[in-house]
C-alpha cells in the first residue's frame, strides 16, 4: 500500500521554495528601464517620442495570449480523464505558478543580468520567456498525468526549469540557433524530458487503474476548451518574442495557416483509420495542434504561406497516426507510458519543427529577405556578423541535437531521483484518481435519490456526512 | 436505414481540398509589405518612424478576439444539445479551419490582388476578413446543427465562402455600402443561407429524434461559455476592420452599449412570456447577442450612445419573442427547422442592422462628422468623391437586398446539391446524436459501479470493450 | 411559502430602468475627442503624429481582459454550486450589463463632465471604469449567491453603483488617494457591502437547503474556468488605468508575481490543514486570487518584485485560513452567511492592499522614483503639487477608512431595503436552487433509458413532459 499522504511534504516544499524565491528576488530582481519610473528620463535621453514605443505595447497582447495558453490551454487539455480533472488543471496551475518564478531567475542570470550592478532587470519580455520556460515542464507533465504526486511535480519543475535555462542558453546564445516559437527549445526538450521520466517511472501494472484511464462525455468537452485556446492563441505564442514589425506579423500568418491545415488532415486520418469512419476526440483534441509546434522555429522566417500549409498537412497526418500506432507501440515495447500522448503532439512535431527551421534557414537569401531583413531576421550581428545562411542551417540542426540530449539525459537523471520512495506517489491501482490528492465532492448523481444527506460540503469534511433516511425532496411542482 | 459512414468521403474531401489549398497558395499567396522582411526598406521609403505603425499593432488584439469568437464563441454556443457537443464544437472547428483558407483566396482575388505580379498579398487584415467570411458559414451551420454530415458541411462551406466573397465584393465595392461589423454581409447572408438550406433539407419526421433535441444542465453551462465569449468580444468584431483611431474607438463604444441594453430586454421578455416568470436559458444564451448583430453596420457611424442602447433594446425584445413565437411558426408552417434559432439571433437582427445602417448613413452631416470625418468614415473618395449621405443611405439599403438575395438564392441552390443521397447524412431518428460521427466514451455513470471494465479508452477502440455483466441498455441502433 | 414569482417585477424593473438609461444617455452621454470623427482635426491641433497615439491602443487590450474577468471570471467562479450554475453565471451577466450603463452615468458626472456643454464625454477609459464599478457589485453578489432574487440583485446594483461612484470620488479626488487596481475602492467596498447585506438578510434556517450547498465534480471544474481567467487577466485589471508606459508595465509585473506567490501558499495551507493532506478545490478556486486583490493599490508603485511576492505569500496564507476558520466563525457567531467566501477573497486582501499601498506610498522617495517619476506616479500636481510621500501615505489610509464606511454603512441601508417582503426572494429551503428562477432541463441521466419521451425541450414547457413509470436503475452501492 503506497503512502500518498503529502500533508507535510507538499506544504514544506511550497513554503520553503516560495521563501527562497522571495530572498533570491530580493537580492537579484529589479525592474528594467521600461518598467521603472525613470522611464521618463530614459525616453528623453534616447529621443523616444511616445510612451507607445515602450516594449509593453508591442508584446502585452501576445503575453496575455501565451498566459492563457499556459494556464487554461495546457490546464484544460489535461482535464480529459473522467476522474482526474482537478489534478489536471490544478497541478498544472501549481507548477506553472512556481516554475515562472524560478524561470525569471534562471533565464535572468543568463540573459538579463546587468553587469554594472549584478541585478536582473525584468520587463514584459522576461514574463513571456518565463511562461515559455514553464511550458516545457507542463509538456513533461502531460506524459506523467495521473501517475505522479504533486511533490514529484514540484521536483520535476525545479530541475526542468534549470535544465531548460541552460539548454536555451546553449542553443540560442552559444550555438546561435534561432527558435522563436520553441520547436526545439520548448517542445522537443519538454516532451523528451517527460517521456524519459515516464520511462524511468514505468509502471508494469498500470492496467489496475484502467477503469479510470478513459474520458467521459463532459470531460472531453472540457478538454476541448484547452485545445481551442491553445489553437487560437498559438500565433501569439510563436510571435511573442520575434522582431517588432514584420517579424511578429509574419510569424502570426505562418502559424495561423499551419494550424488550419493540420485540422483537416487530422480529421481525415482520424476518420480513415477508425472502424465506421468515426472521429476520435483524442485526435481532434491533440493532433490539431501539431502544426503550431512544427512551425515554431521557422515561423519568423520566409517559410511562405504554402510552406506553412505543407508543414501543417504533414504534422496532422503524423501526429494522428502516432496516436493510433506509435503510442501503443511505445507503451508495449519501449515501456513508455504517455498519458496525454506528448510524443505525438510535442516530440515528433518539435523535431520536425527543428528540421524545417534548419532547412528554411539554410535556404535563406538576400534576394528574398533583402540585406537588412536577412541581418535582422537571423540576427547576423556582433560575433556572427559574417555568418552565412547555410552555416546558420547547420547551427539550427545542432540546436535540435542539444534539445534532444538535454531532454533525454535530463529526464533520465530526474526520473532516477523521482524513483526514490519518499515522494508520496500513488499505487498502480490509484492512478488517474483525484481522490488521492483532492477532497472530491460526492456527486449528486451518485446518491440514491431516496436519501437526503446533510453535507455543507463547502464547510465541513465530507467524510463527516451523515445520511438520514427520508426521500429526496427535489420534487419540482 | 441511412448510411452515415463517412470513412472514405470525409478523408477524401479533407485531403483533396487541403492539397488544392496548398497548390493555390503556392501559386497566389504572398506576404504583404508589412509582413515581409522588406518592411525595413518600406519604412524608410514611406518615412514611417516606428515599427508600432505596422498595421499589426492596430489590429492584432481585435483579430485574436475575433478568432476566439469564431472557434470558442460559435463552437461552444453549439454545445447546448445533450448529446451533440462533440459535433457542435468539433465540426465548427473543422469547417472554420477549412473555410478560412478558401476565404483568403476568394477575398484575396477580389480585394488584395497585386496586379503587378498577379499575387495576393496578405497581412493581418486579411486574416480578420477570412475569419469574418467563415462566420457566415458557421451561422448557417447553426440552422442545420445535428441534421447534416461533416461532408455536407464541407460542401456548404466551400459554396458559402464563394458566395460570400462575391456578395461582399458587390456590396462593398460595387454598391459602395459600408458594413464594418457585417450585419448585412455576414449575418443576414449567413442566416438566410442556412435557413434556405434547412428548408431544402426539411425533415418531416424529425420528432423521431426529439429525445435528443433538448439540453442537459451541464450542456447549457457549456453553451454559456460560447455566449459570453461572443458577447464580450463583439466590440472587437465590429471594430476589427474599421478606420484607425476614432473609427475603431467609436465602434467599440457603440457595440458595448448595444449589447448591454439587449441583455436587460432579453431577460424581461424571457421572464414575462414564460409561466411563473422563470427565465429560459435559450434566450439568455442567444438573444442577448442580438444587439451586437444589429449595430454591426452602424457601429462606426455616429449612431450615438443612446442610439446604440435603443437598437439593443429593440433587438432583445424581437429576438426573444422570435424564439417564443416565430421559430415554432417557421417550423410548423414554413417547414424551416432551425436548430439554434439563427433566424432570431442573426437573420432578424441582421436585417435590422442593415436598416439602422441605412438610416444612420442617410442622416449623416458635416456638422456632426466634420468634413474630413465624413469623408473618412464613409470613404467618399475616388469614384465616390461626390457622394451625398442621403445617396449613401440608399446604397446601404441596396446592399441589404443583395445580401438577402445571395443568402436565399444561394441557400436554395446549395440545399438542392446537399439533397443528393451521397453525403452520408443521418436518418431522422439519428439526428442530434454524436454517436453517428464520433467515438463517444461510455459514461462513467452509465456503468454499474460493481463492474470493472478494461477499456484503455485512449488507446483502443471502445467497441472492443468487454463487459462481464449484462449489457447496458444505451444501445442505439 | 415564499412567493418567488418575478414574472412582473423582473420585466418591469428591466424595462423601466433600461428606458431610463436611454433617456439619460440621450441627455448626457456623448463621444469624447478620441472616439469622435473630429479626432482628425484634434490630431492636427495637438500635433499628434499618428492614430496609434489614440488612447484606444494603450488600453483596449487591457479593457478586453477586464471585460472577460467581469463576465467569465466572476460569472464562472459562481458556477461551483451543484444546482445554481445558471443563477451564478446568468444573474452575474444581468447585473453587470445593467450596472455598467448606470456606472457610465454616475462616474461620468463625477469625472468626465464637460462643463462647456454639460455632457459626459466617454472613451475607452470610461468603459474600463464602468467595468471596475460593476466588479464591486459582483463581489457583493458573491456573498449573497443563491439566497436572493434577481429583482433584489438589480436593486443591490442600482444602489451599489451609486455608492461606489460617490465613494470613489471621495477617495480618489477629495482625499487624493491612489488606487489603480481598486484594493480599497472596489474590493474592500464591494466585499463589505455584500457582507453587510448578507448580515441584514440573515437566514437562521438556511441548513434546510444544505443539500444544495455543495458542488459536484463538474461544477467545480466549471468554477475553475472562472478562477483561471481572473488569475491570468488580473495583471490587466491592475494596470488598465495606470499611467502610460512604465506605469502599466510595472503594474503588470507586480501583479503577475504576487499571484504566482499566492498559489504556492494557498496549496500549502490547504494541504496542511486538511486531514490526509488533501487539497480543497474551494481554496484553489478562490484563495489563489487573493494576491491580485492585495497588490491592487500598490501595483503601480515601486513595490519591488520581492515585495509583490511577499504580499502574495501572506495573502495565500490568510485567505486559505479564512476559509477554514474565519468563515465558519462568521456564520456561527456573527450571523454573516457568505456563500462564496468574499470575506476571504476580497475583504481581508482588500484591507491588506490598502495598508500595503499606504506603506509603499509613505516610503516613496525621489531617489527611487526620480523627481518626474514621483510626480507622475502619485499625481503630485495642481492642488497637490507640494504633497509629500509621507502625507500621501496618510491619505491612502484615509481612503481605506472611507471604503470601509461606505461598504458597511451602505450595505446595512440597502440590506434594510432588501428585507421588504416584496422582492420575490426564495424560502430557506429553496435557496441555491436554479429551479426557483430558471427553466431547468431534465437531466438525461434522470430519465429511464427504456423510455423515450417527447420533449422538444427547446420549444415547450418541460412541465408538460409525461413520464411513464418504473425506477431508473442507476444505483451505486
Amino acid at each position: 500500500e503506497a503512502n500518498t499522504n503529502v500533508r507535510f511534504s507538499l506544504p514544506a516544499v511550497c513554503v520553503v521554495w516560495q521563501t527562497a524565491m522571495i530572498i533570491l528576488f530580493g537580492v537579484f530582481i529589479r525592474y528594467d528601464e521600461e518598467s521603472d519610473p525613470h522611464w521618463l528620463e530614459h525616453k528623453k535621453l534616447n529621443n523616444i517620442s511616445s510612451d507607445i514605443e515602450n516594449d509593453f505595447y508591442f508584446r502585452y497582447p501576445s503575453f496575455q495570449d501565451v498566459h492563457v495558453m499556459i494556464f487554461v490551454g495546457f490546464g484544460f487539455l489535461m482535464t480529459f480523464l473522467k476522474r482526474y480533472s482537478f489534478g489536471g488543471v490544478g497541478f498544472n496551475f501549481l507548477i506553472a505558478a512556481f516554475g515562472l518564478q524560478w524561470a525569471l531567475l534562471m533565464q535572468g542570470w543568463f540573459h538579463s543580468l546587468d553587469y554594472t550592478d549584478g541585478k536582473i532587470k525584468i520587463g514584459i519580455e522576461n514574463l513571456i520567456n518565463a511562461d515559455f520556460c514553464v511550458a516545457g515542464c507542463l509538456i513533461a507533465y502531460g506524459a506523467l498525468l495521473g501517475k505522479v504526486s504533486p511533490v514529484q511535480l514540484m521536483v520535476l519543475t525545479l530541475f526542468g526549469i534549470t535544465l531548460f535555462a541552460v539548454e536555451e542558453y546553449i542553443i540560442l546564445n552559444l550555438i546561435h540557433a534561432r527558435d522563436a516559437g520553441g520547436s526545439m527549445v520548448i517542445h522537443t526538450f519538454g516532451a523528451y524530458y517527460g517521456l524519459s521520466i515516464s520511462w524511468m517511472l514505468y509502471r508494469p501494472n498500470l492496467d489496475q487503474s484502467s477503469r479510470l484511464q478513459g474520458s467521459v462525455y463532459h470531460s472531453d468537452v472540457f478538454a476541448t476548451i484547452g485545445t481551442l485556446f491553445l489553437w487560437m492563441f498559438w500565433p501569439s505564442f510563436n510571435s511573442a518574442i520575434t522582431d517588432h514589425g514584420d517579424g511578429q506579423h509574419r510569424a502570426v500568418i505562418n502559424t495561423y495557416l499551419a494550424l488550419a491545415s493540420t485540422v483537416l488532415t487530422t480529421v481525415a486520418m482520424s476518420s480513415l483509420f477508425q472502424k465506421h469512419g468515426k472521429l476520435d476526440m483524442v485526435h481532434v483534441q491533440n493532433s490539431t495542434l501539431a502544426g503550431g509546434v512544427a512551425v515554431g522555429t521557422a515561423a519568423e522566417f520566409m517559410l511562405m504561406p504554402y510552406g506553412s500549409l505543407i508543414v501543417g498537412f504533414c504534422c496532422g497526418v503524423i501526429s494522428t497516426l502516432g496516436y493510433i500506432y506509435i503510442s501503443p507501440f511505445l507503451e508495449k515495447y519501449m515501456k513508455v507510458q504517455d498519458t496525454c500522448g506528448v510524443h505525438n503532439l510535442h516530440a515528433m512535431p518539435g523535431v520536425i519543427g527543428g528540421i524545417v527551421g534548419a532547412i528554411t534557414a539554410a535556404a535563406a537569401s538576400e534576394s528574398v529577405y533583402g540585406h537588412e531583413g536577412l541581418v535582422k531576421t537571423f540576427d547576423f550581428e556582433g560575433a556572427f556578423e559574417k555568418m552565412e545562411p547555410t552555416t546558420q542551417g547547420g547551427h539550427q540542426a545542432g540546436g535540435l541535437c542539444v534539445a534532444l540530449i538535454f531532454g533525454i539525459g535530463g529526464g533520465m537523471i530526474v526520473g532516477a531521483i523521482l524513483r526514490l520512495p519518499i515522494w508520496g506517489d500513488p499505487a498502480d491501482d490509484n492512478c488517474f484518481d483525484d481522490e488521492t490528492y483532492w477532497e472530491v465532492p460526492e456527486d449528486e448523481e451518485s446518491i440514491p435519490p431516496v436519501l437526503q444527506y446533510n453535507n455543507h460540503m463547502r464547510n465541513k469534511d465530507i467524510a463527516d456526512t451523515n445520511f438520514s433516511m427520508e426521500p429526496y425532496p427535489r420534487t419540482r411542482s
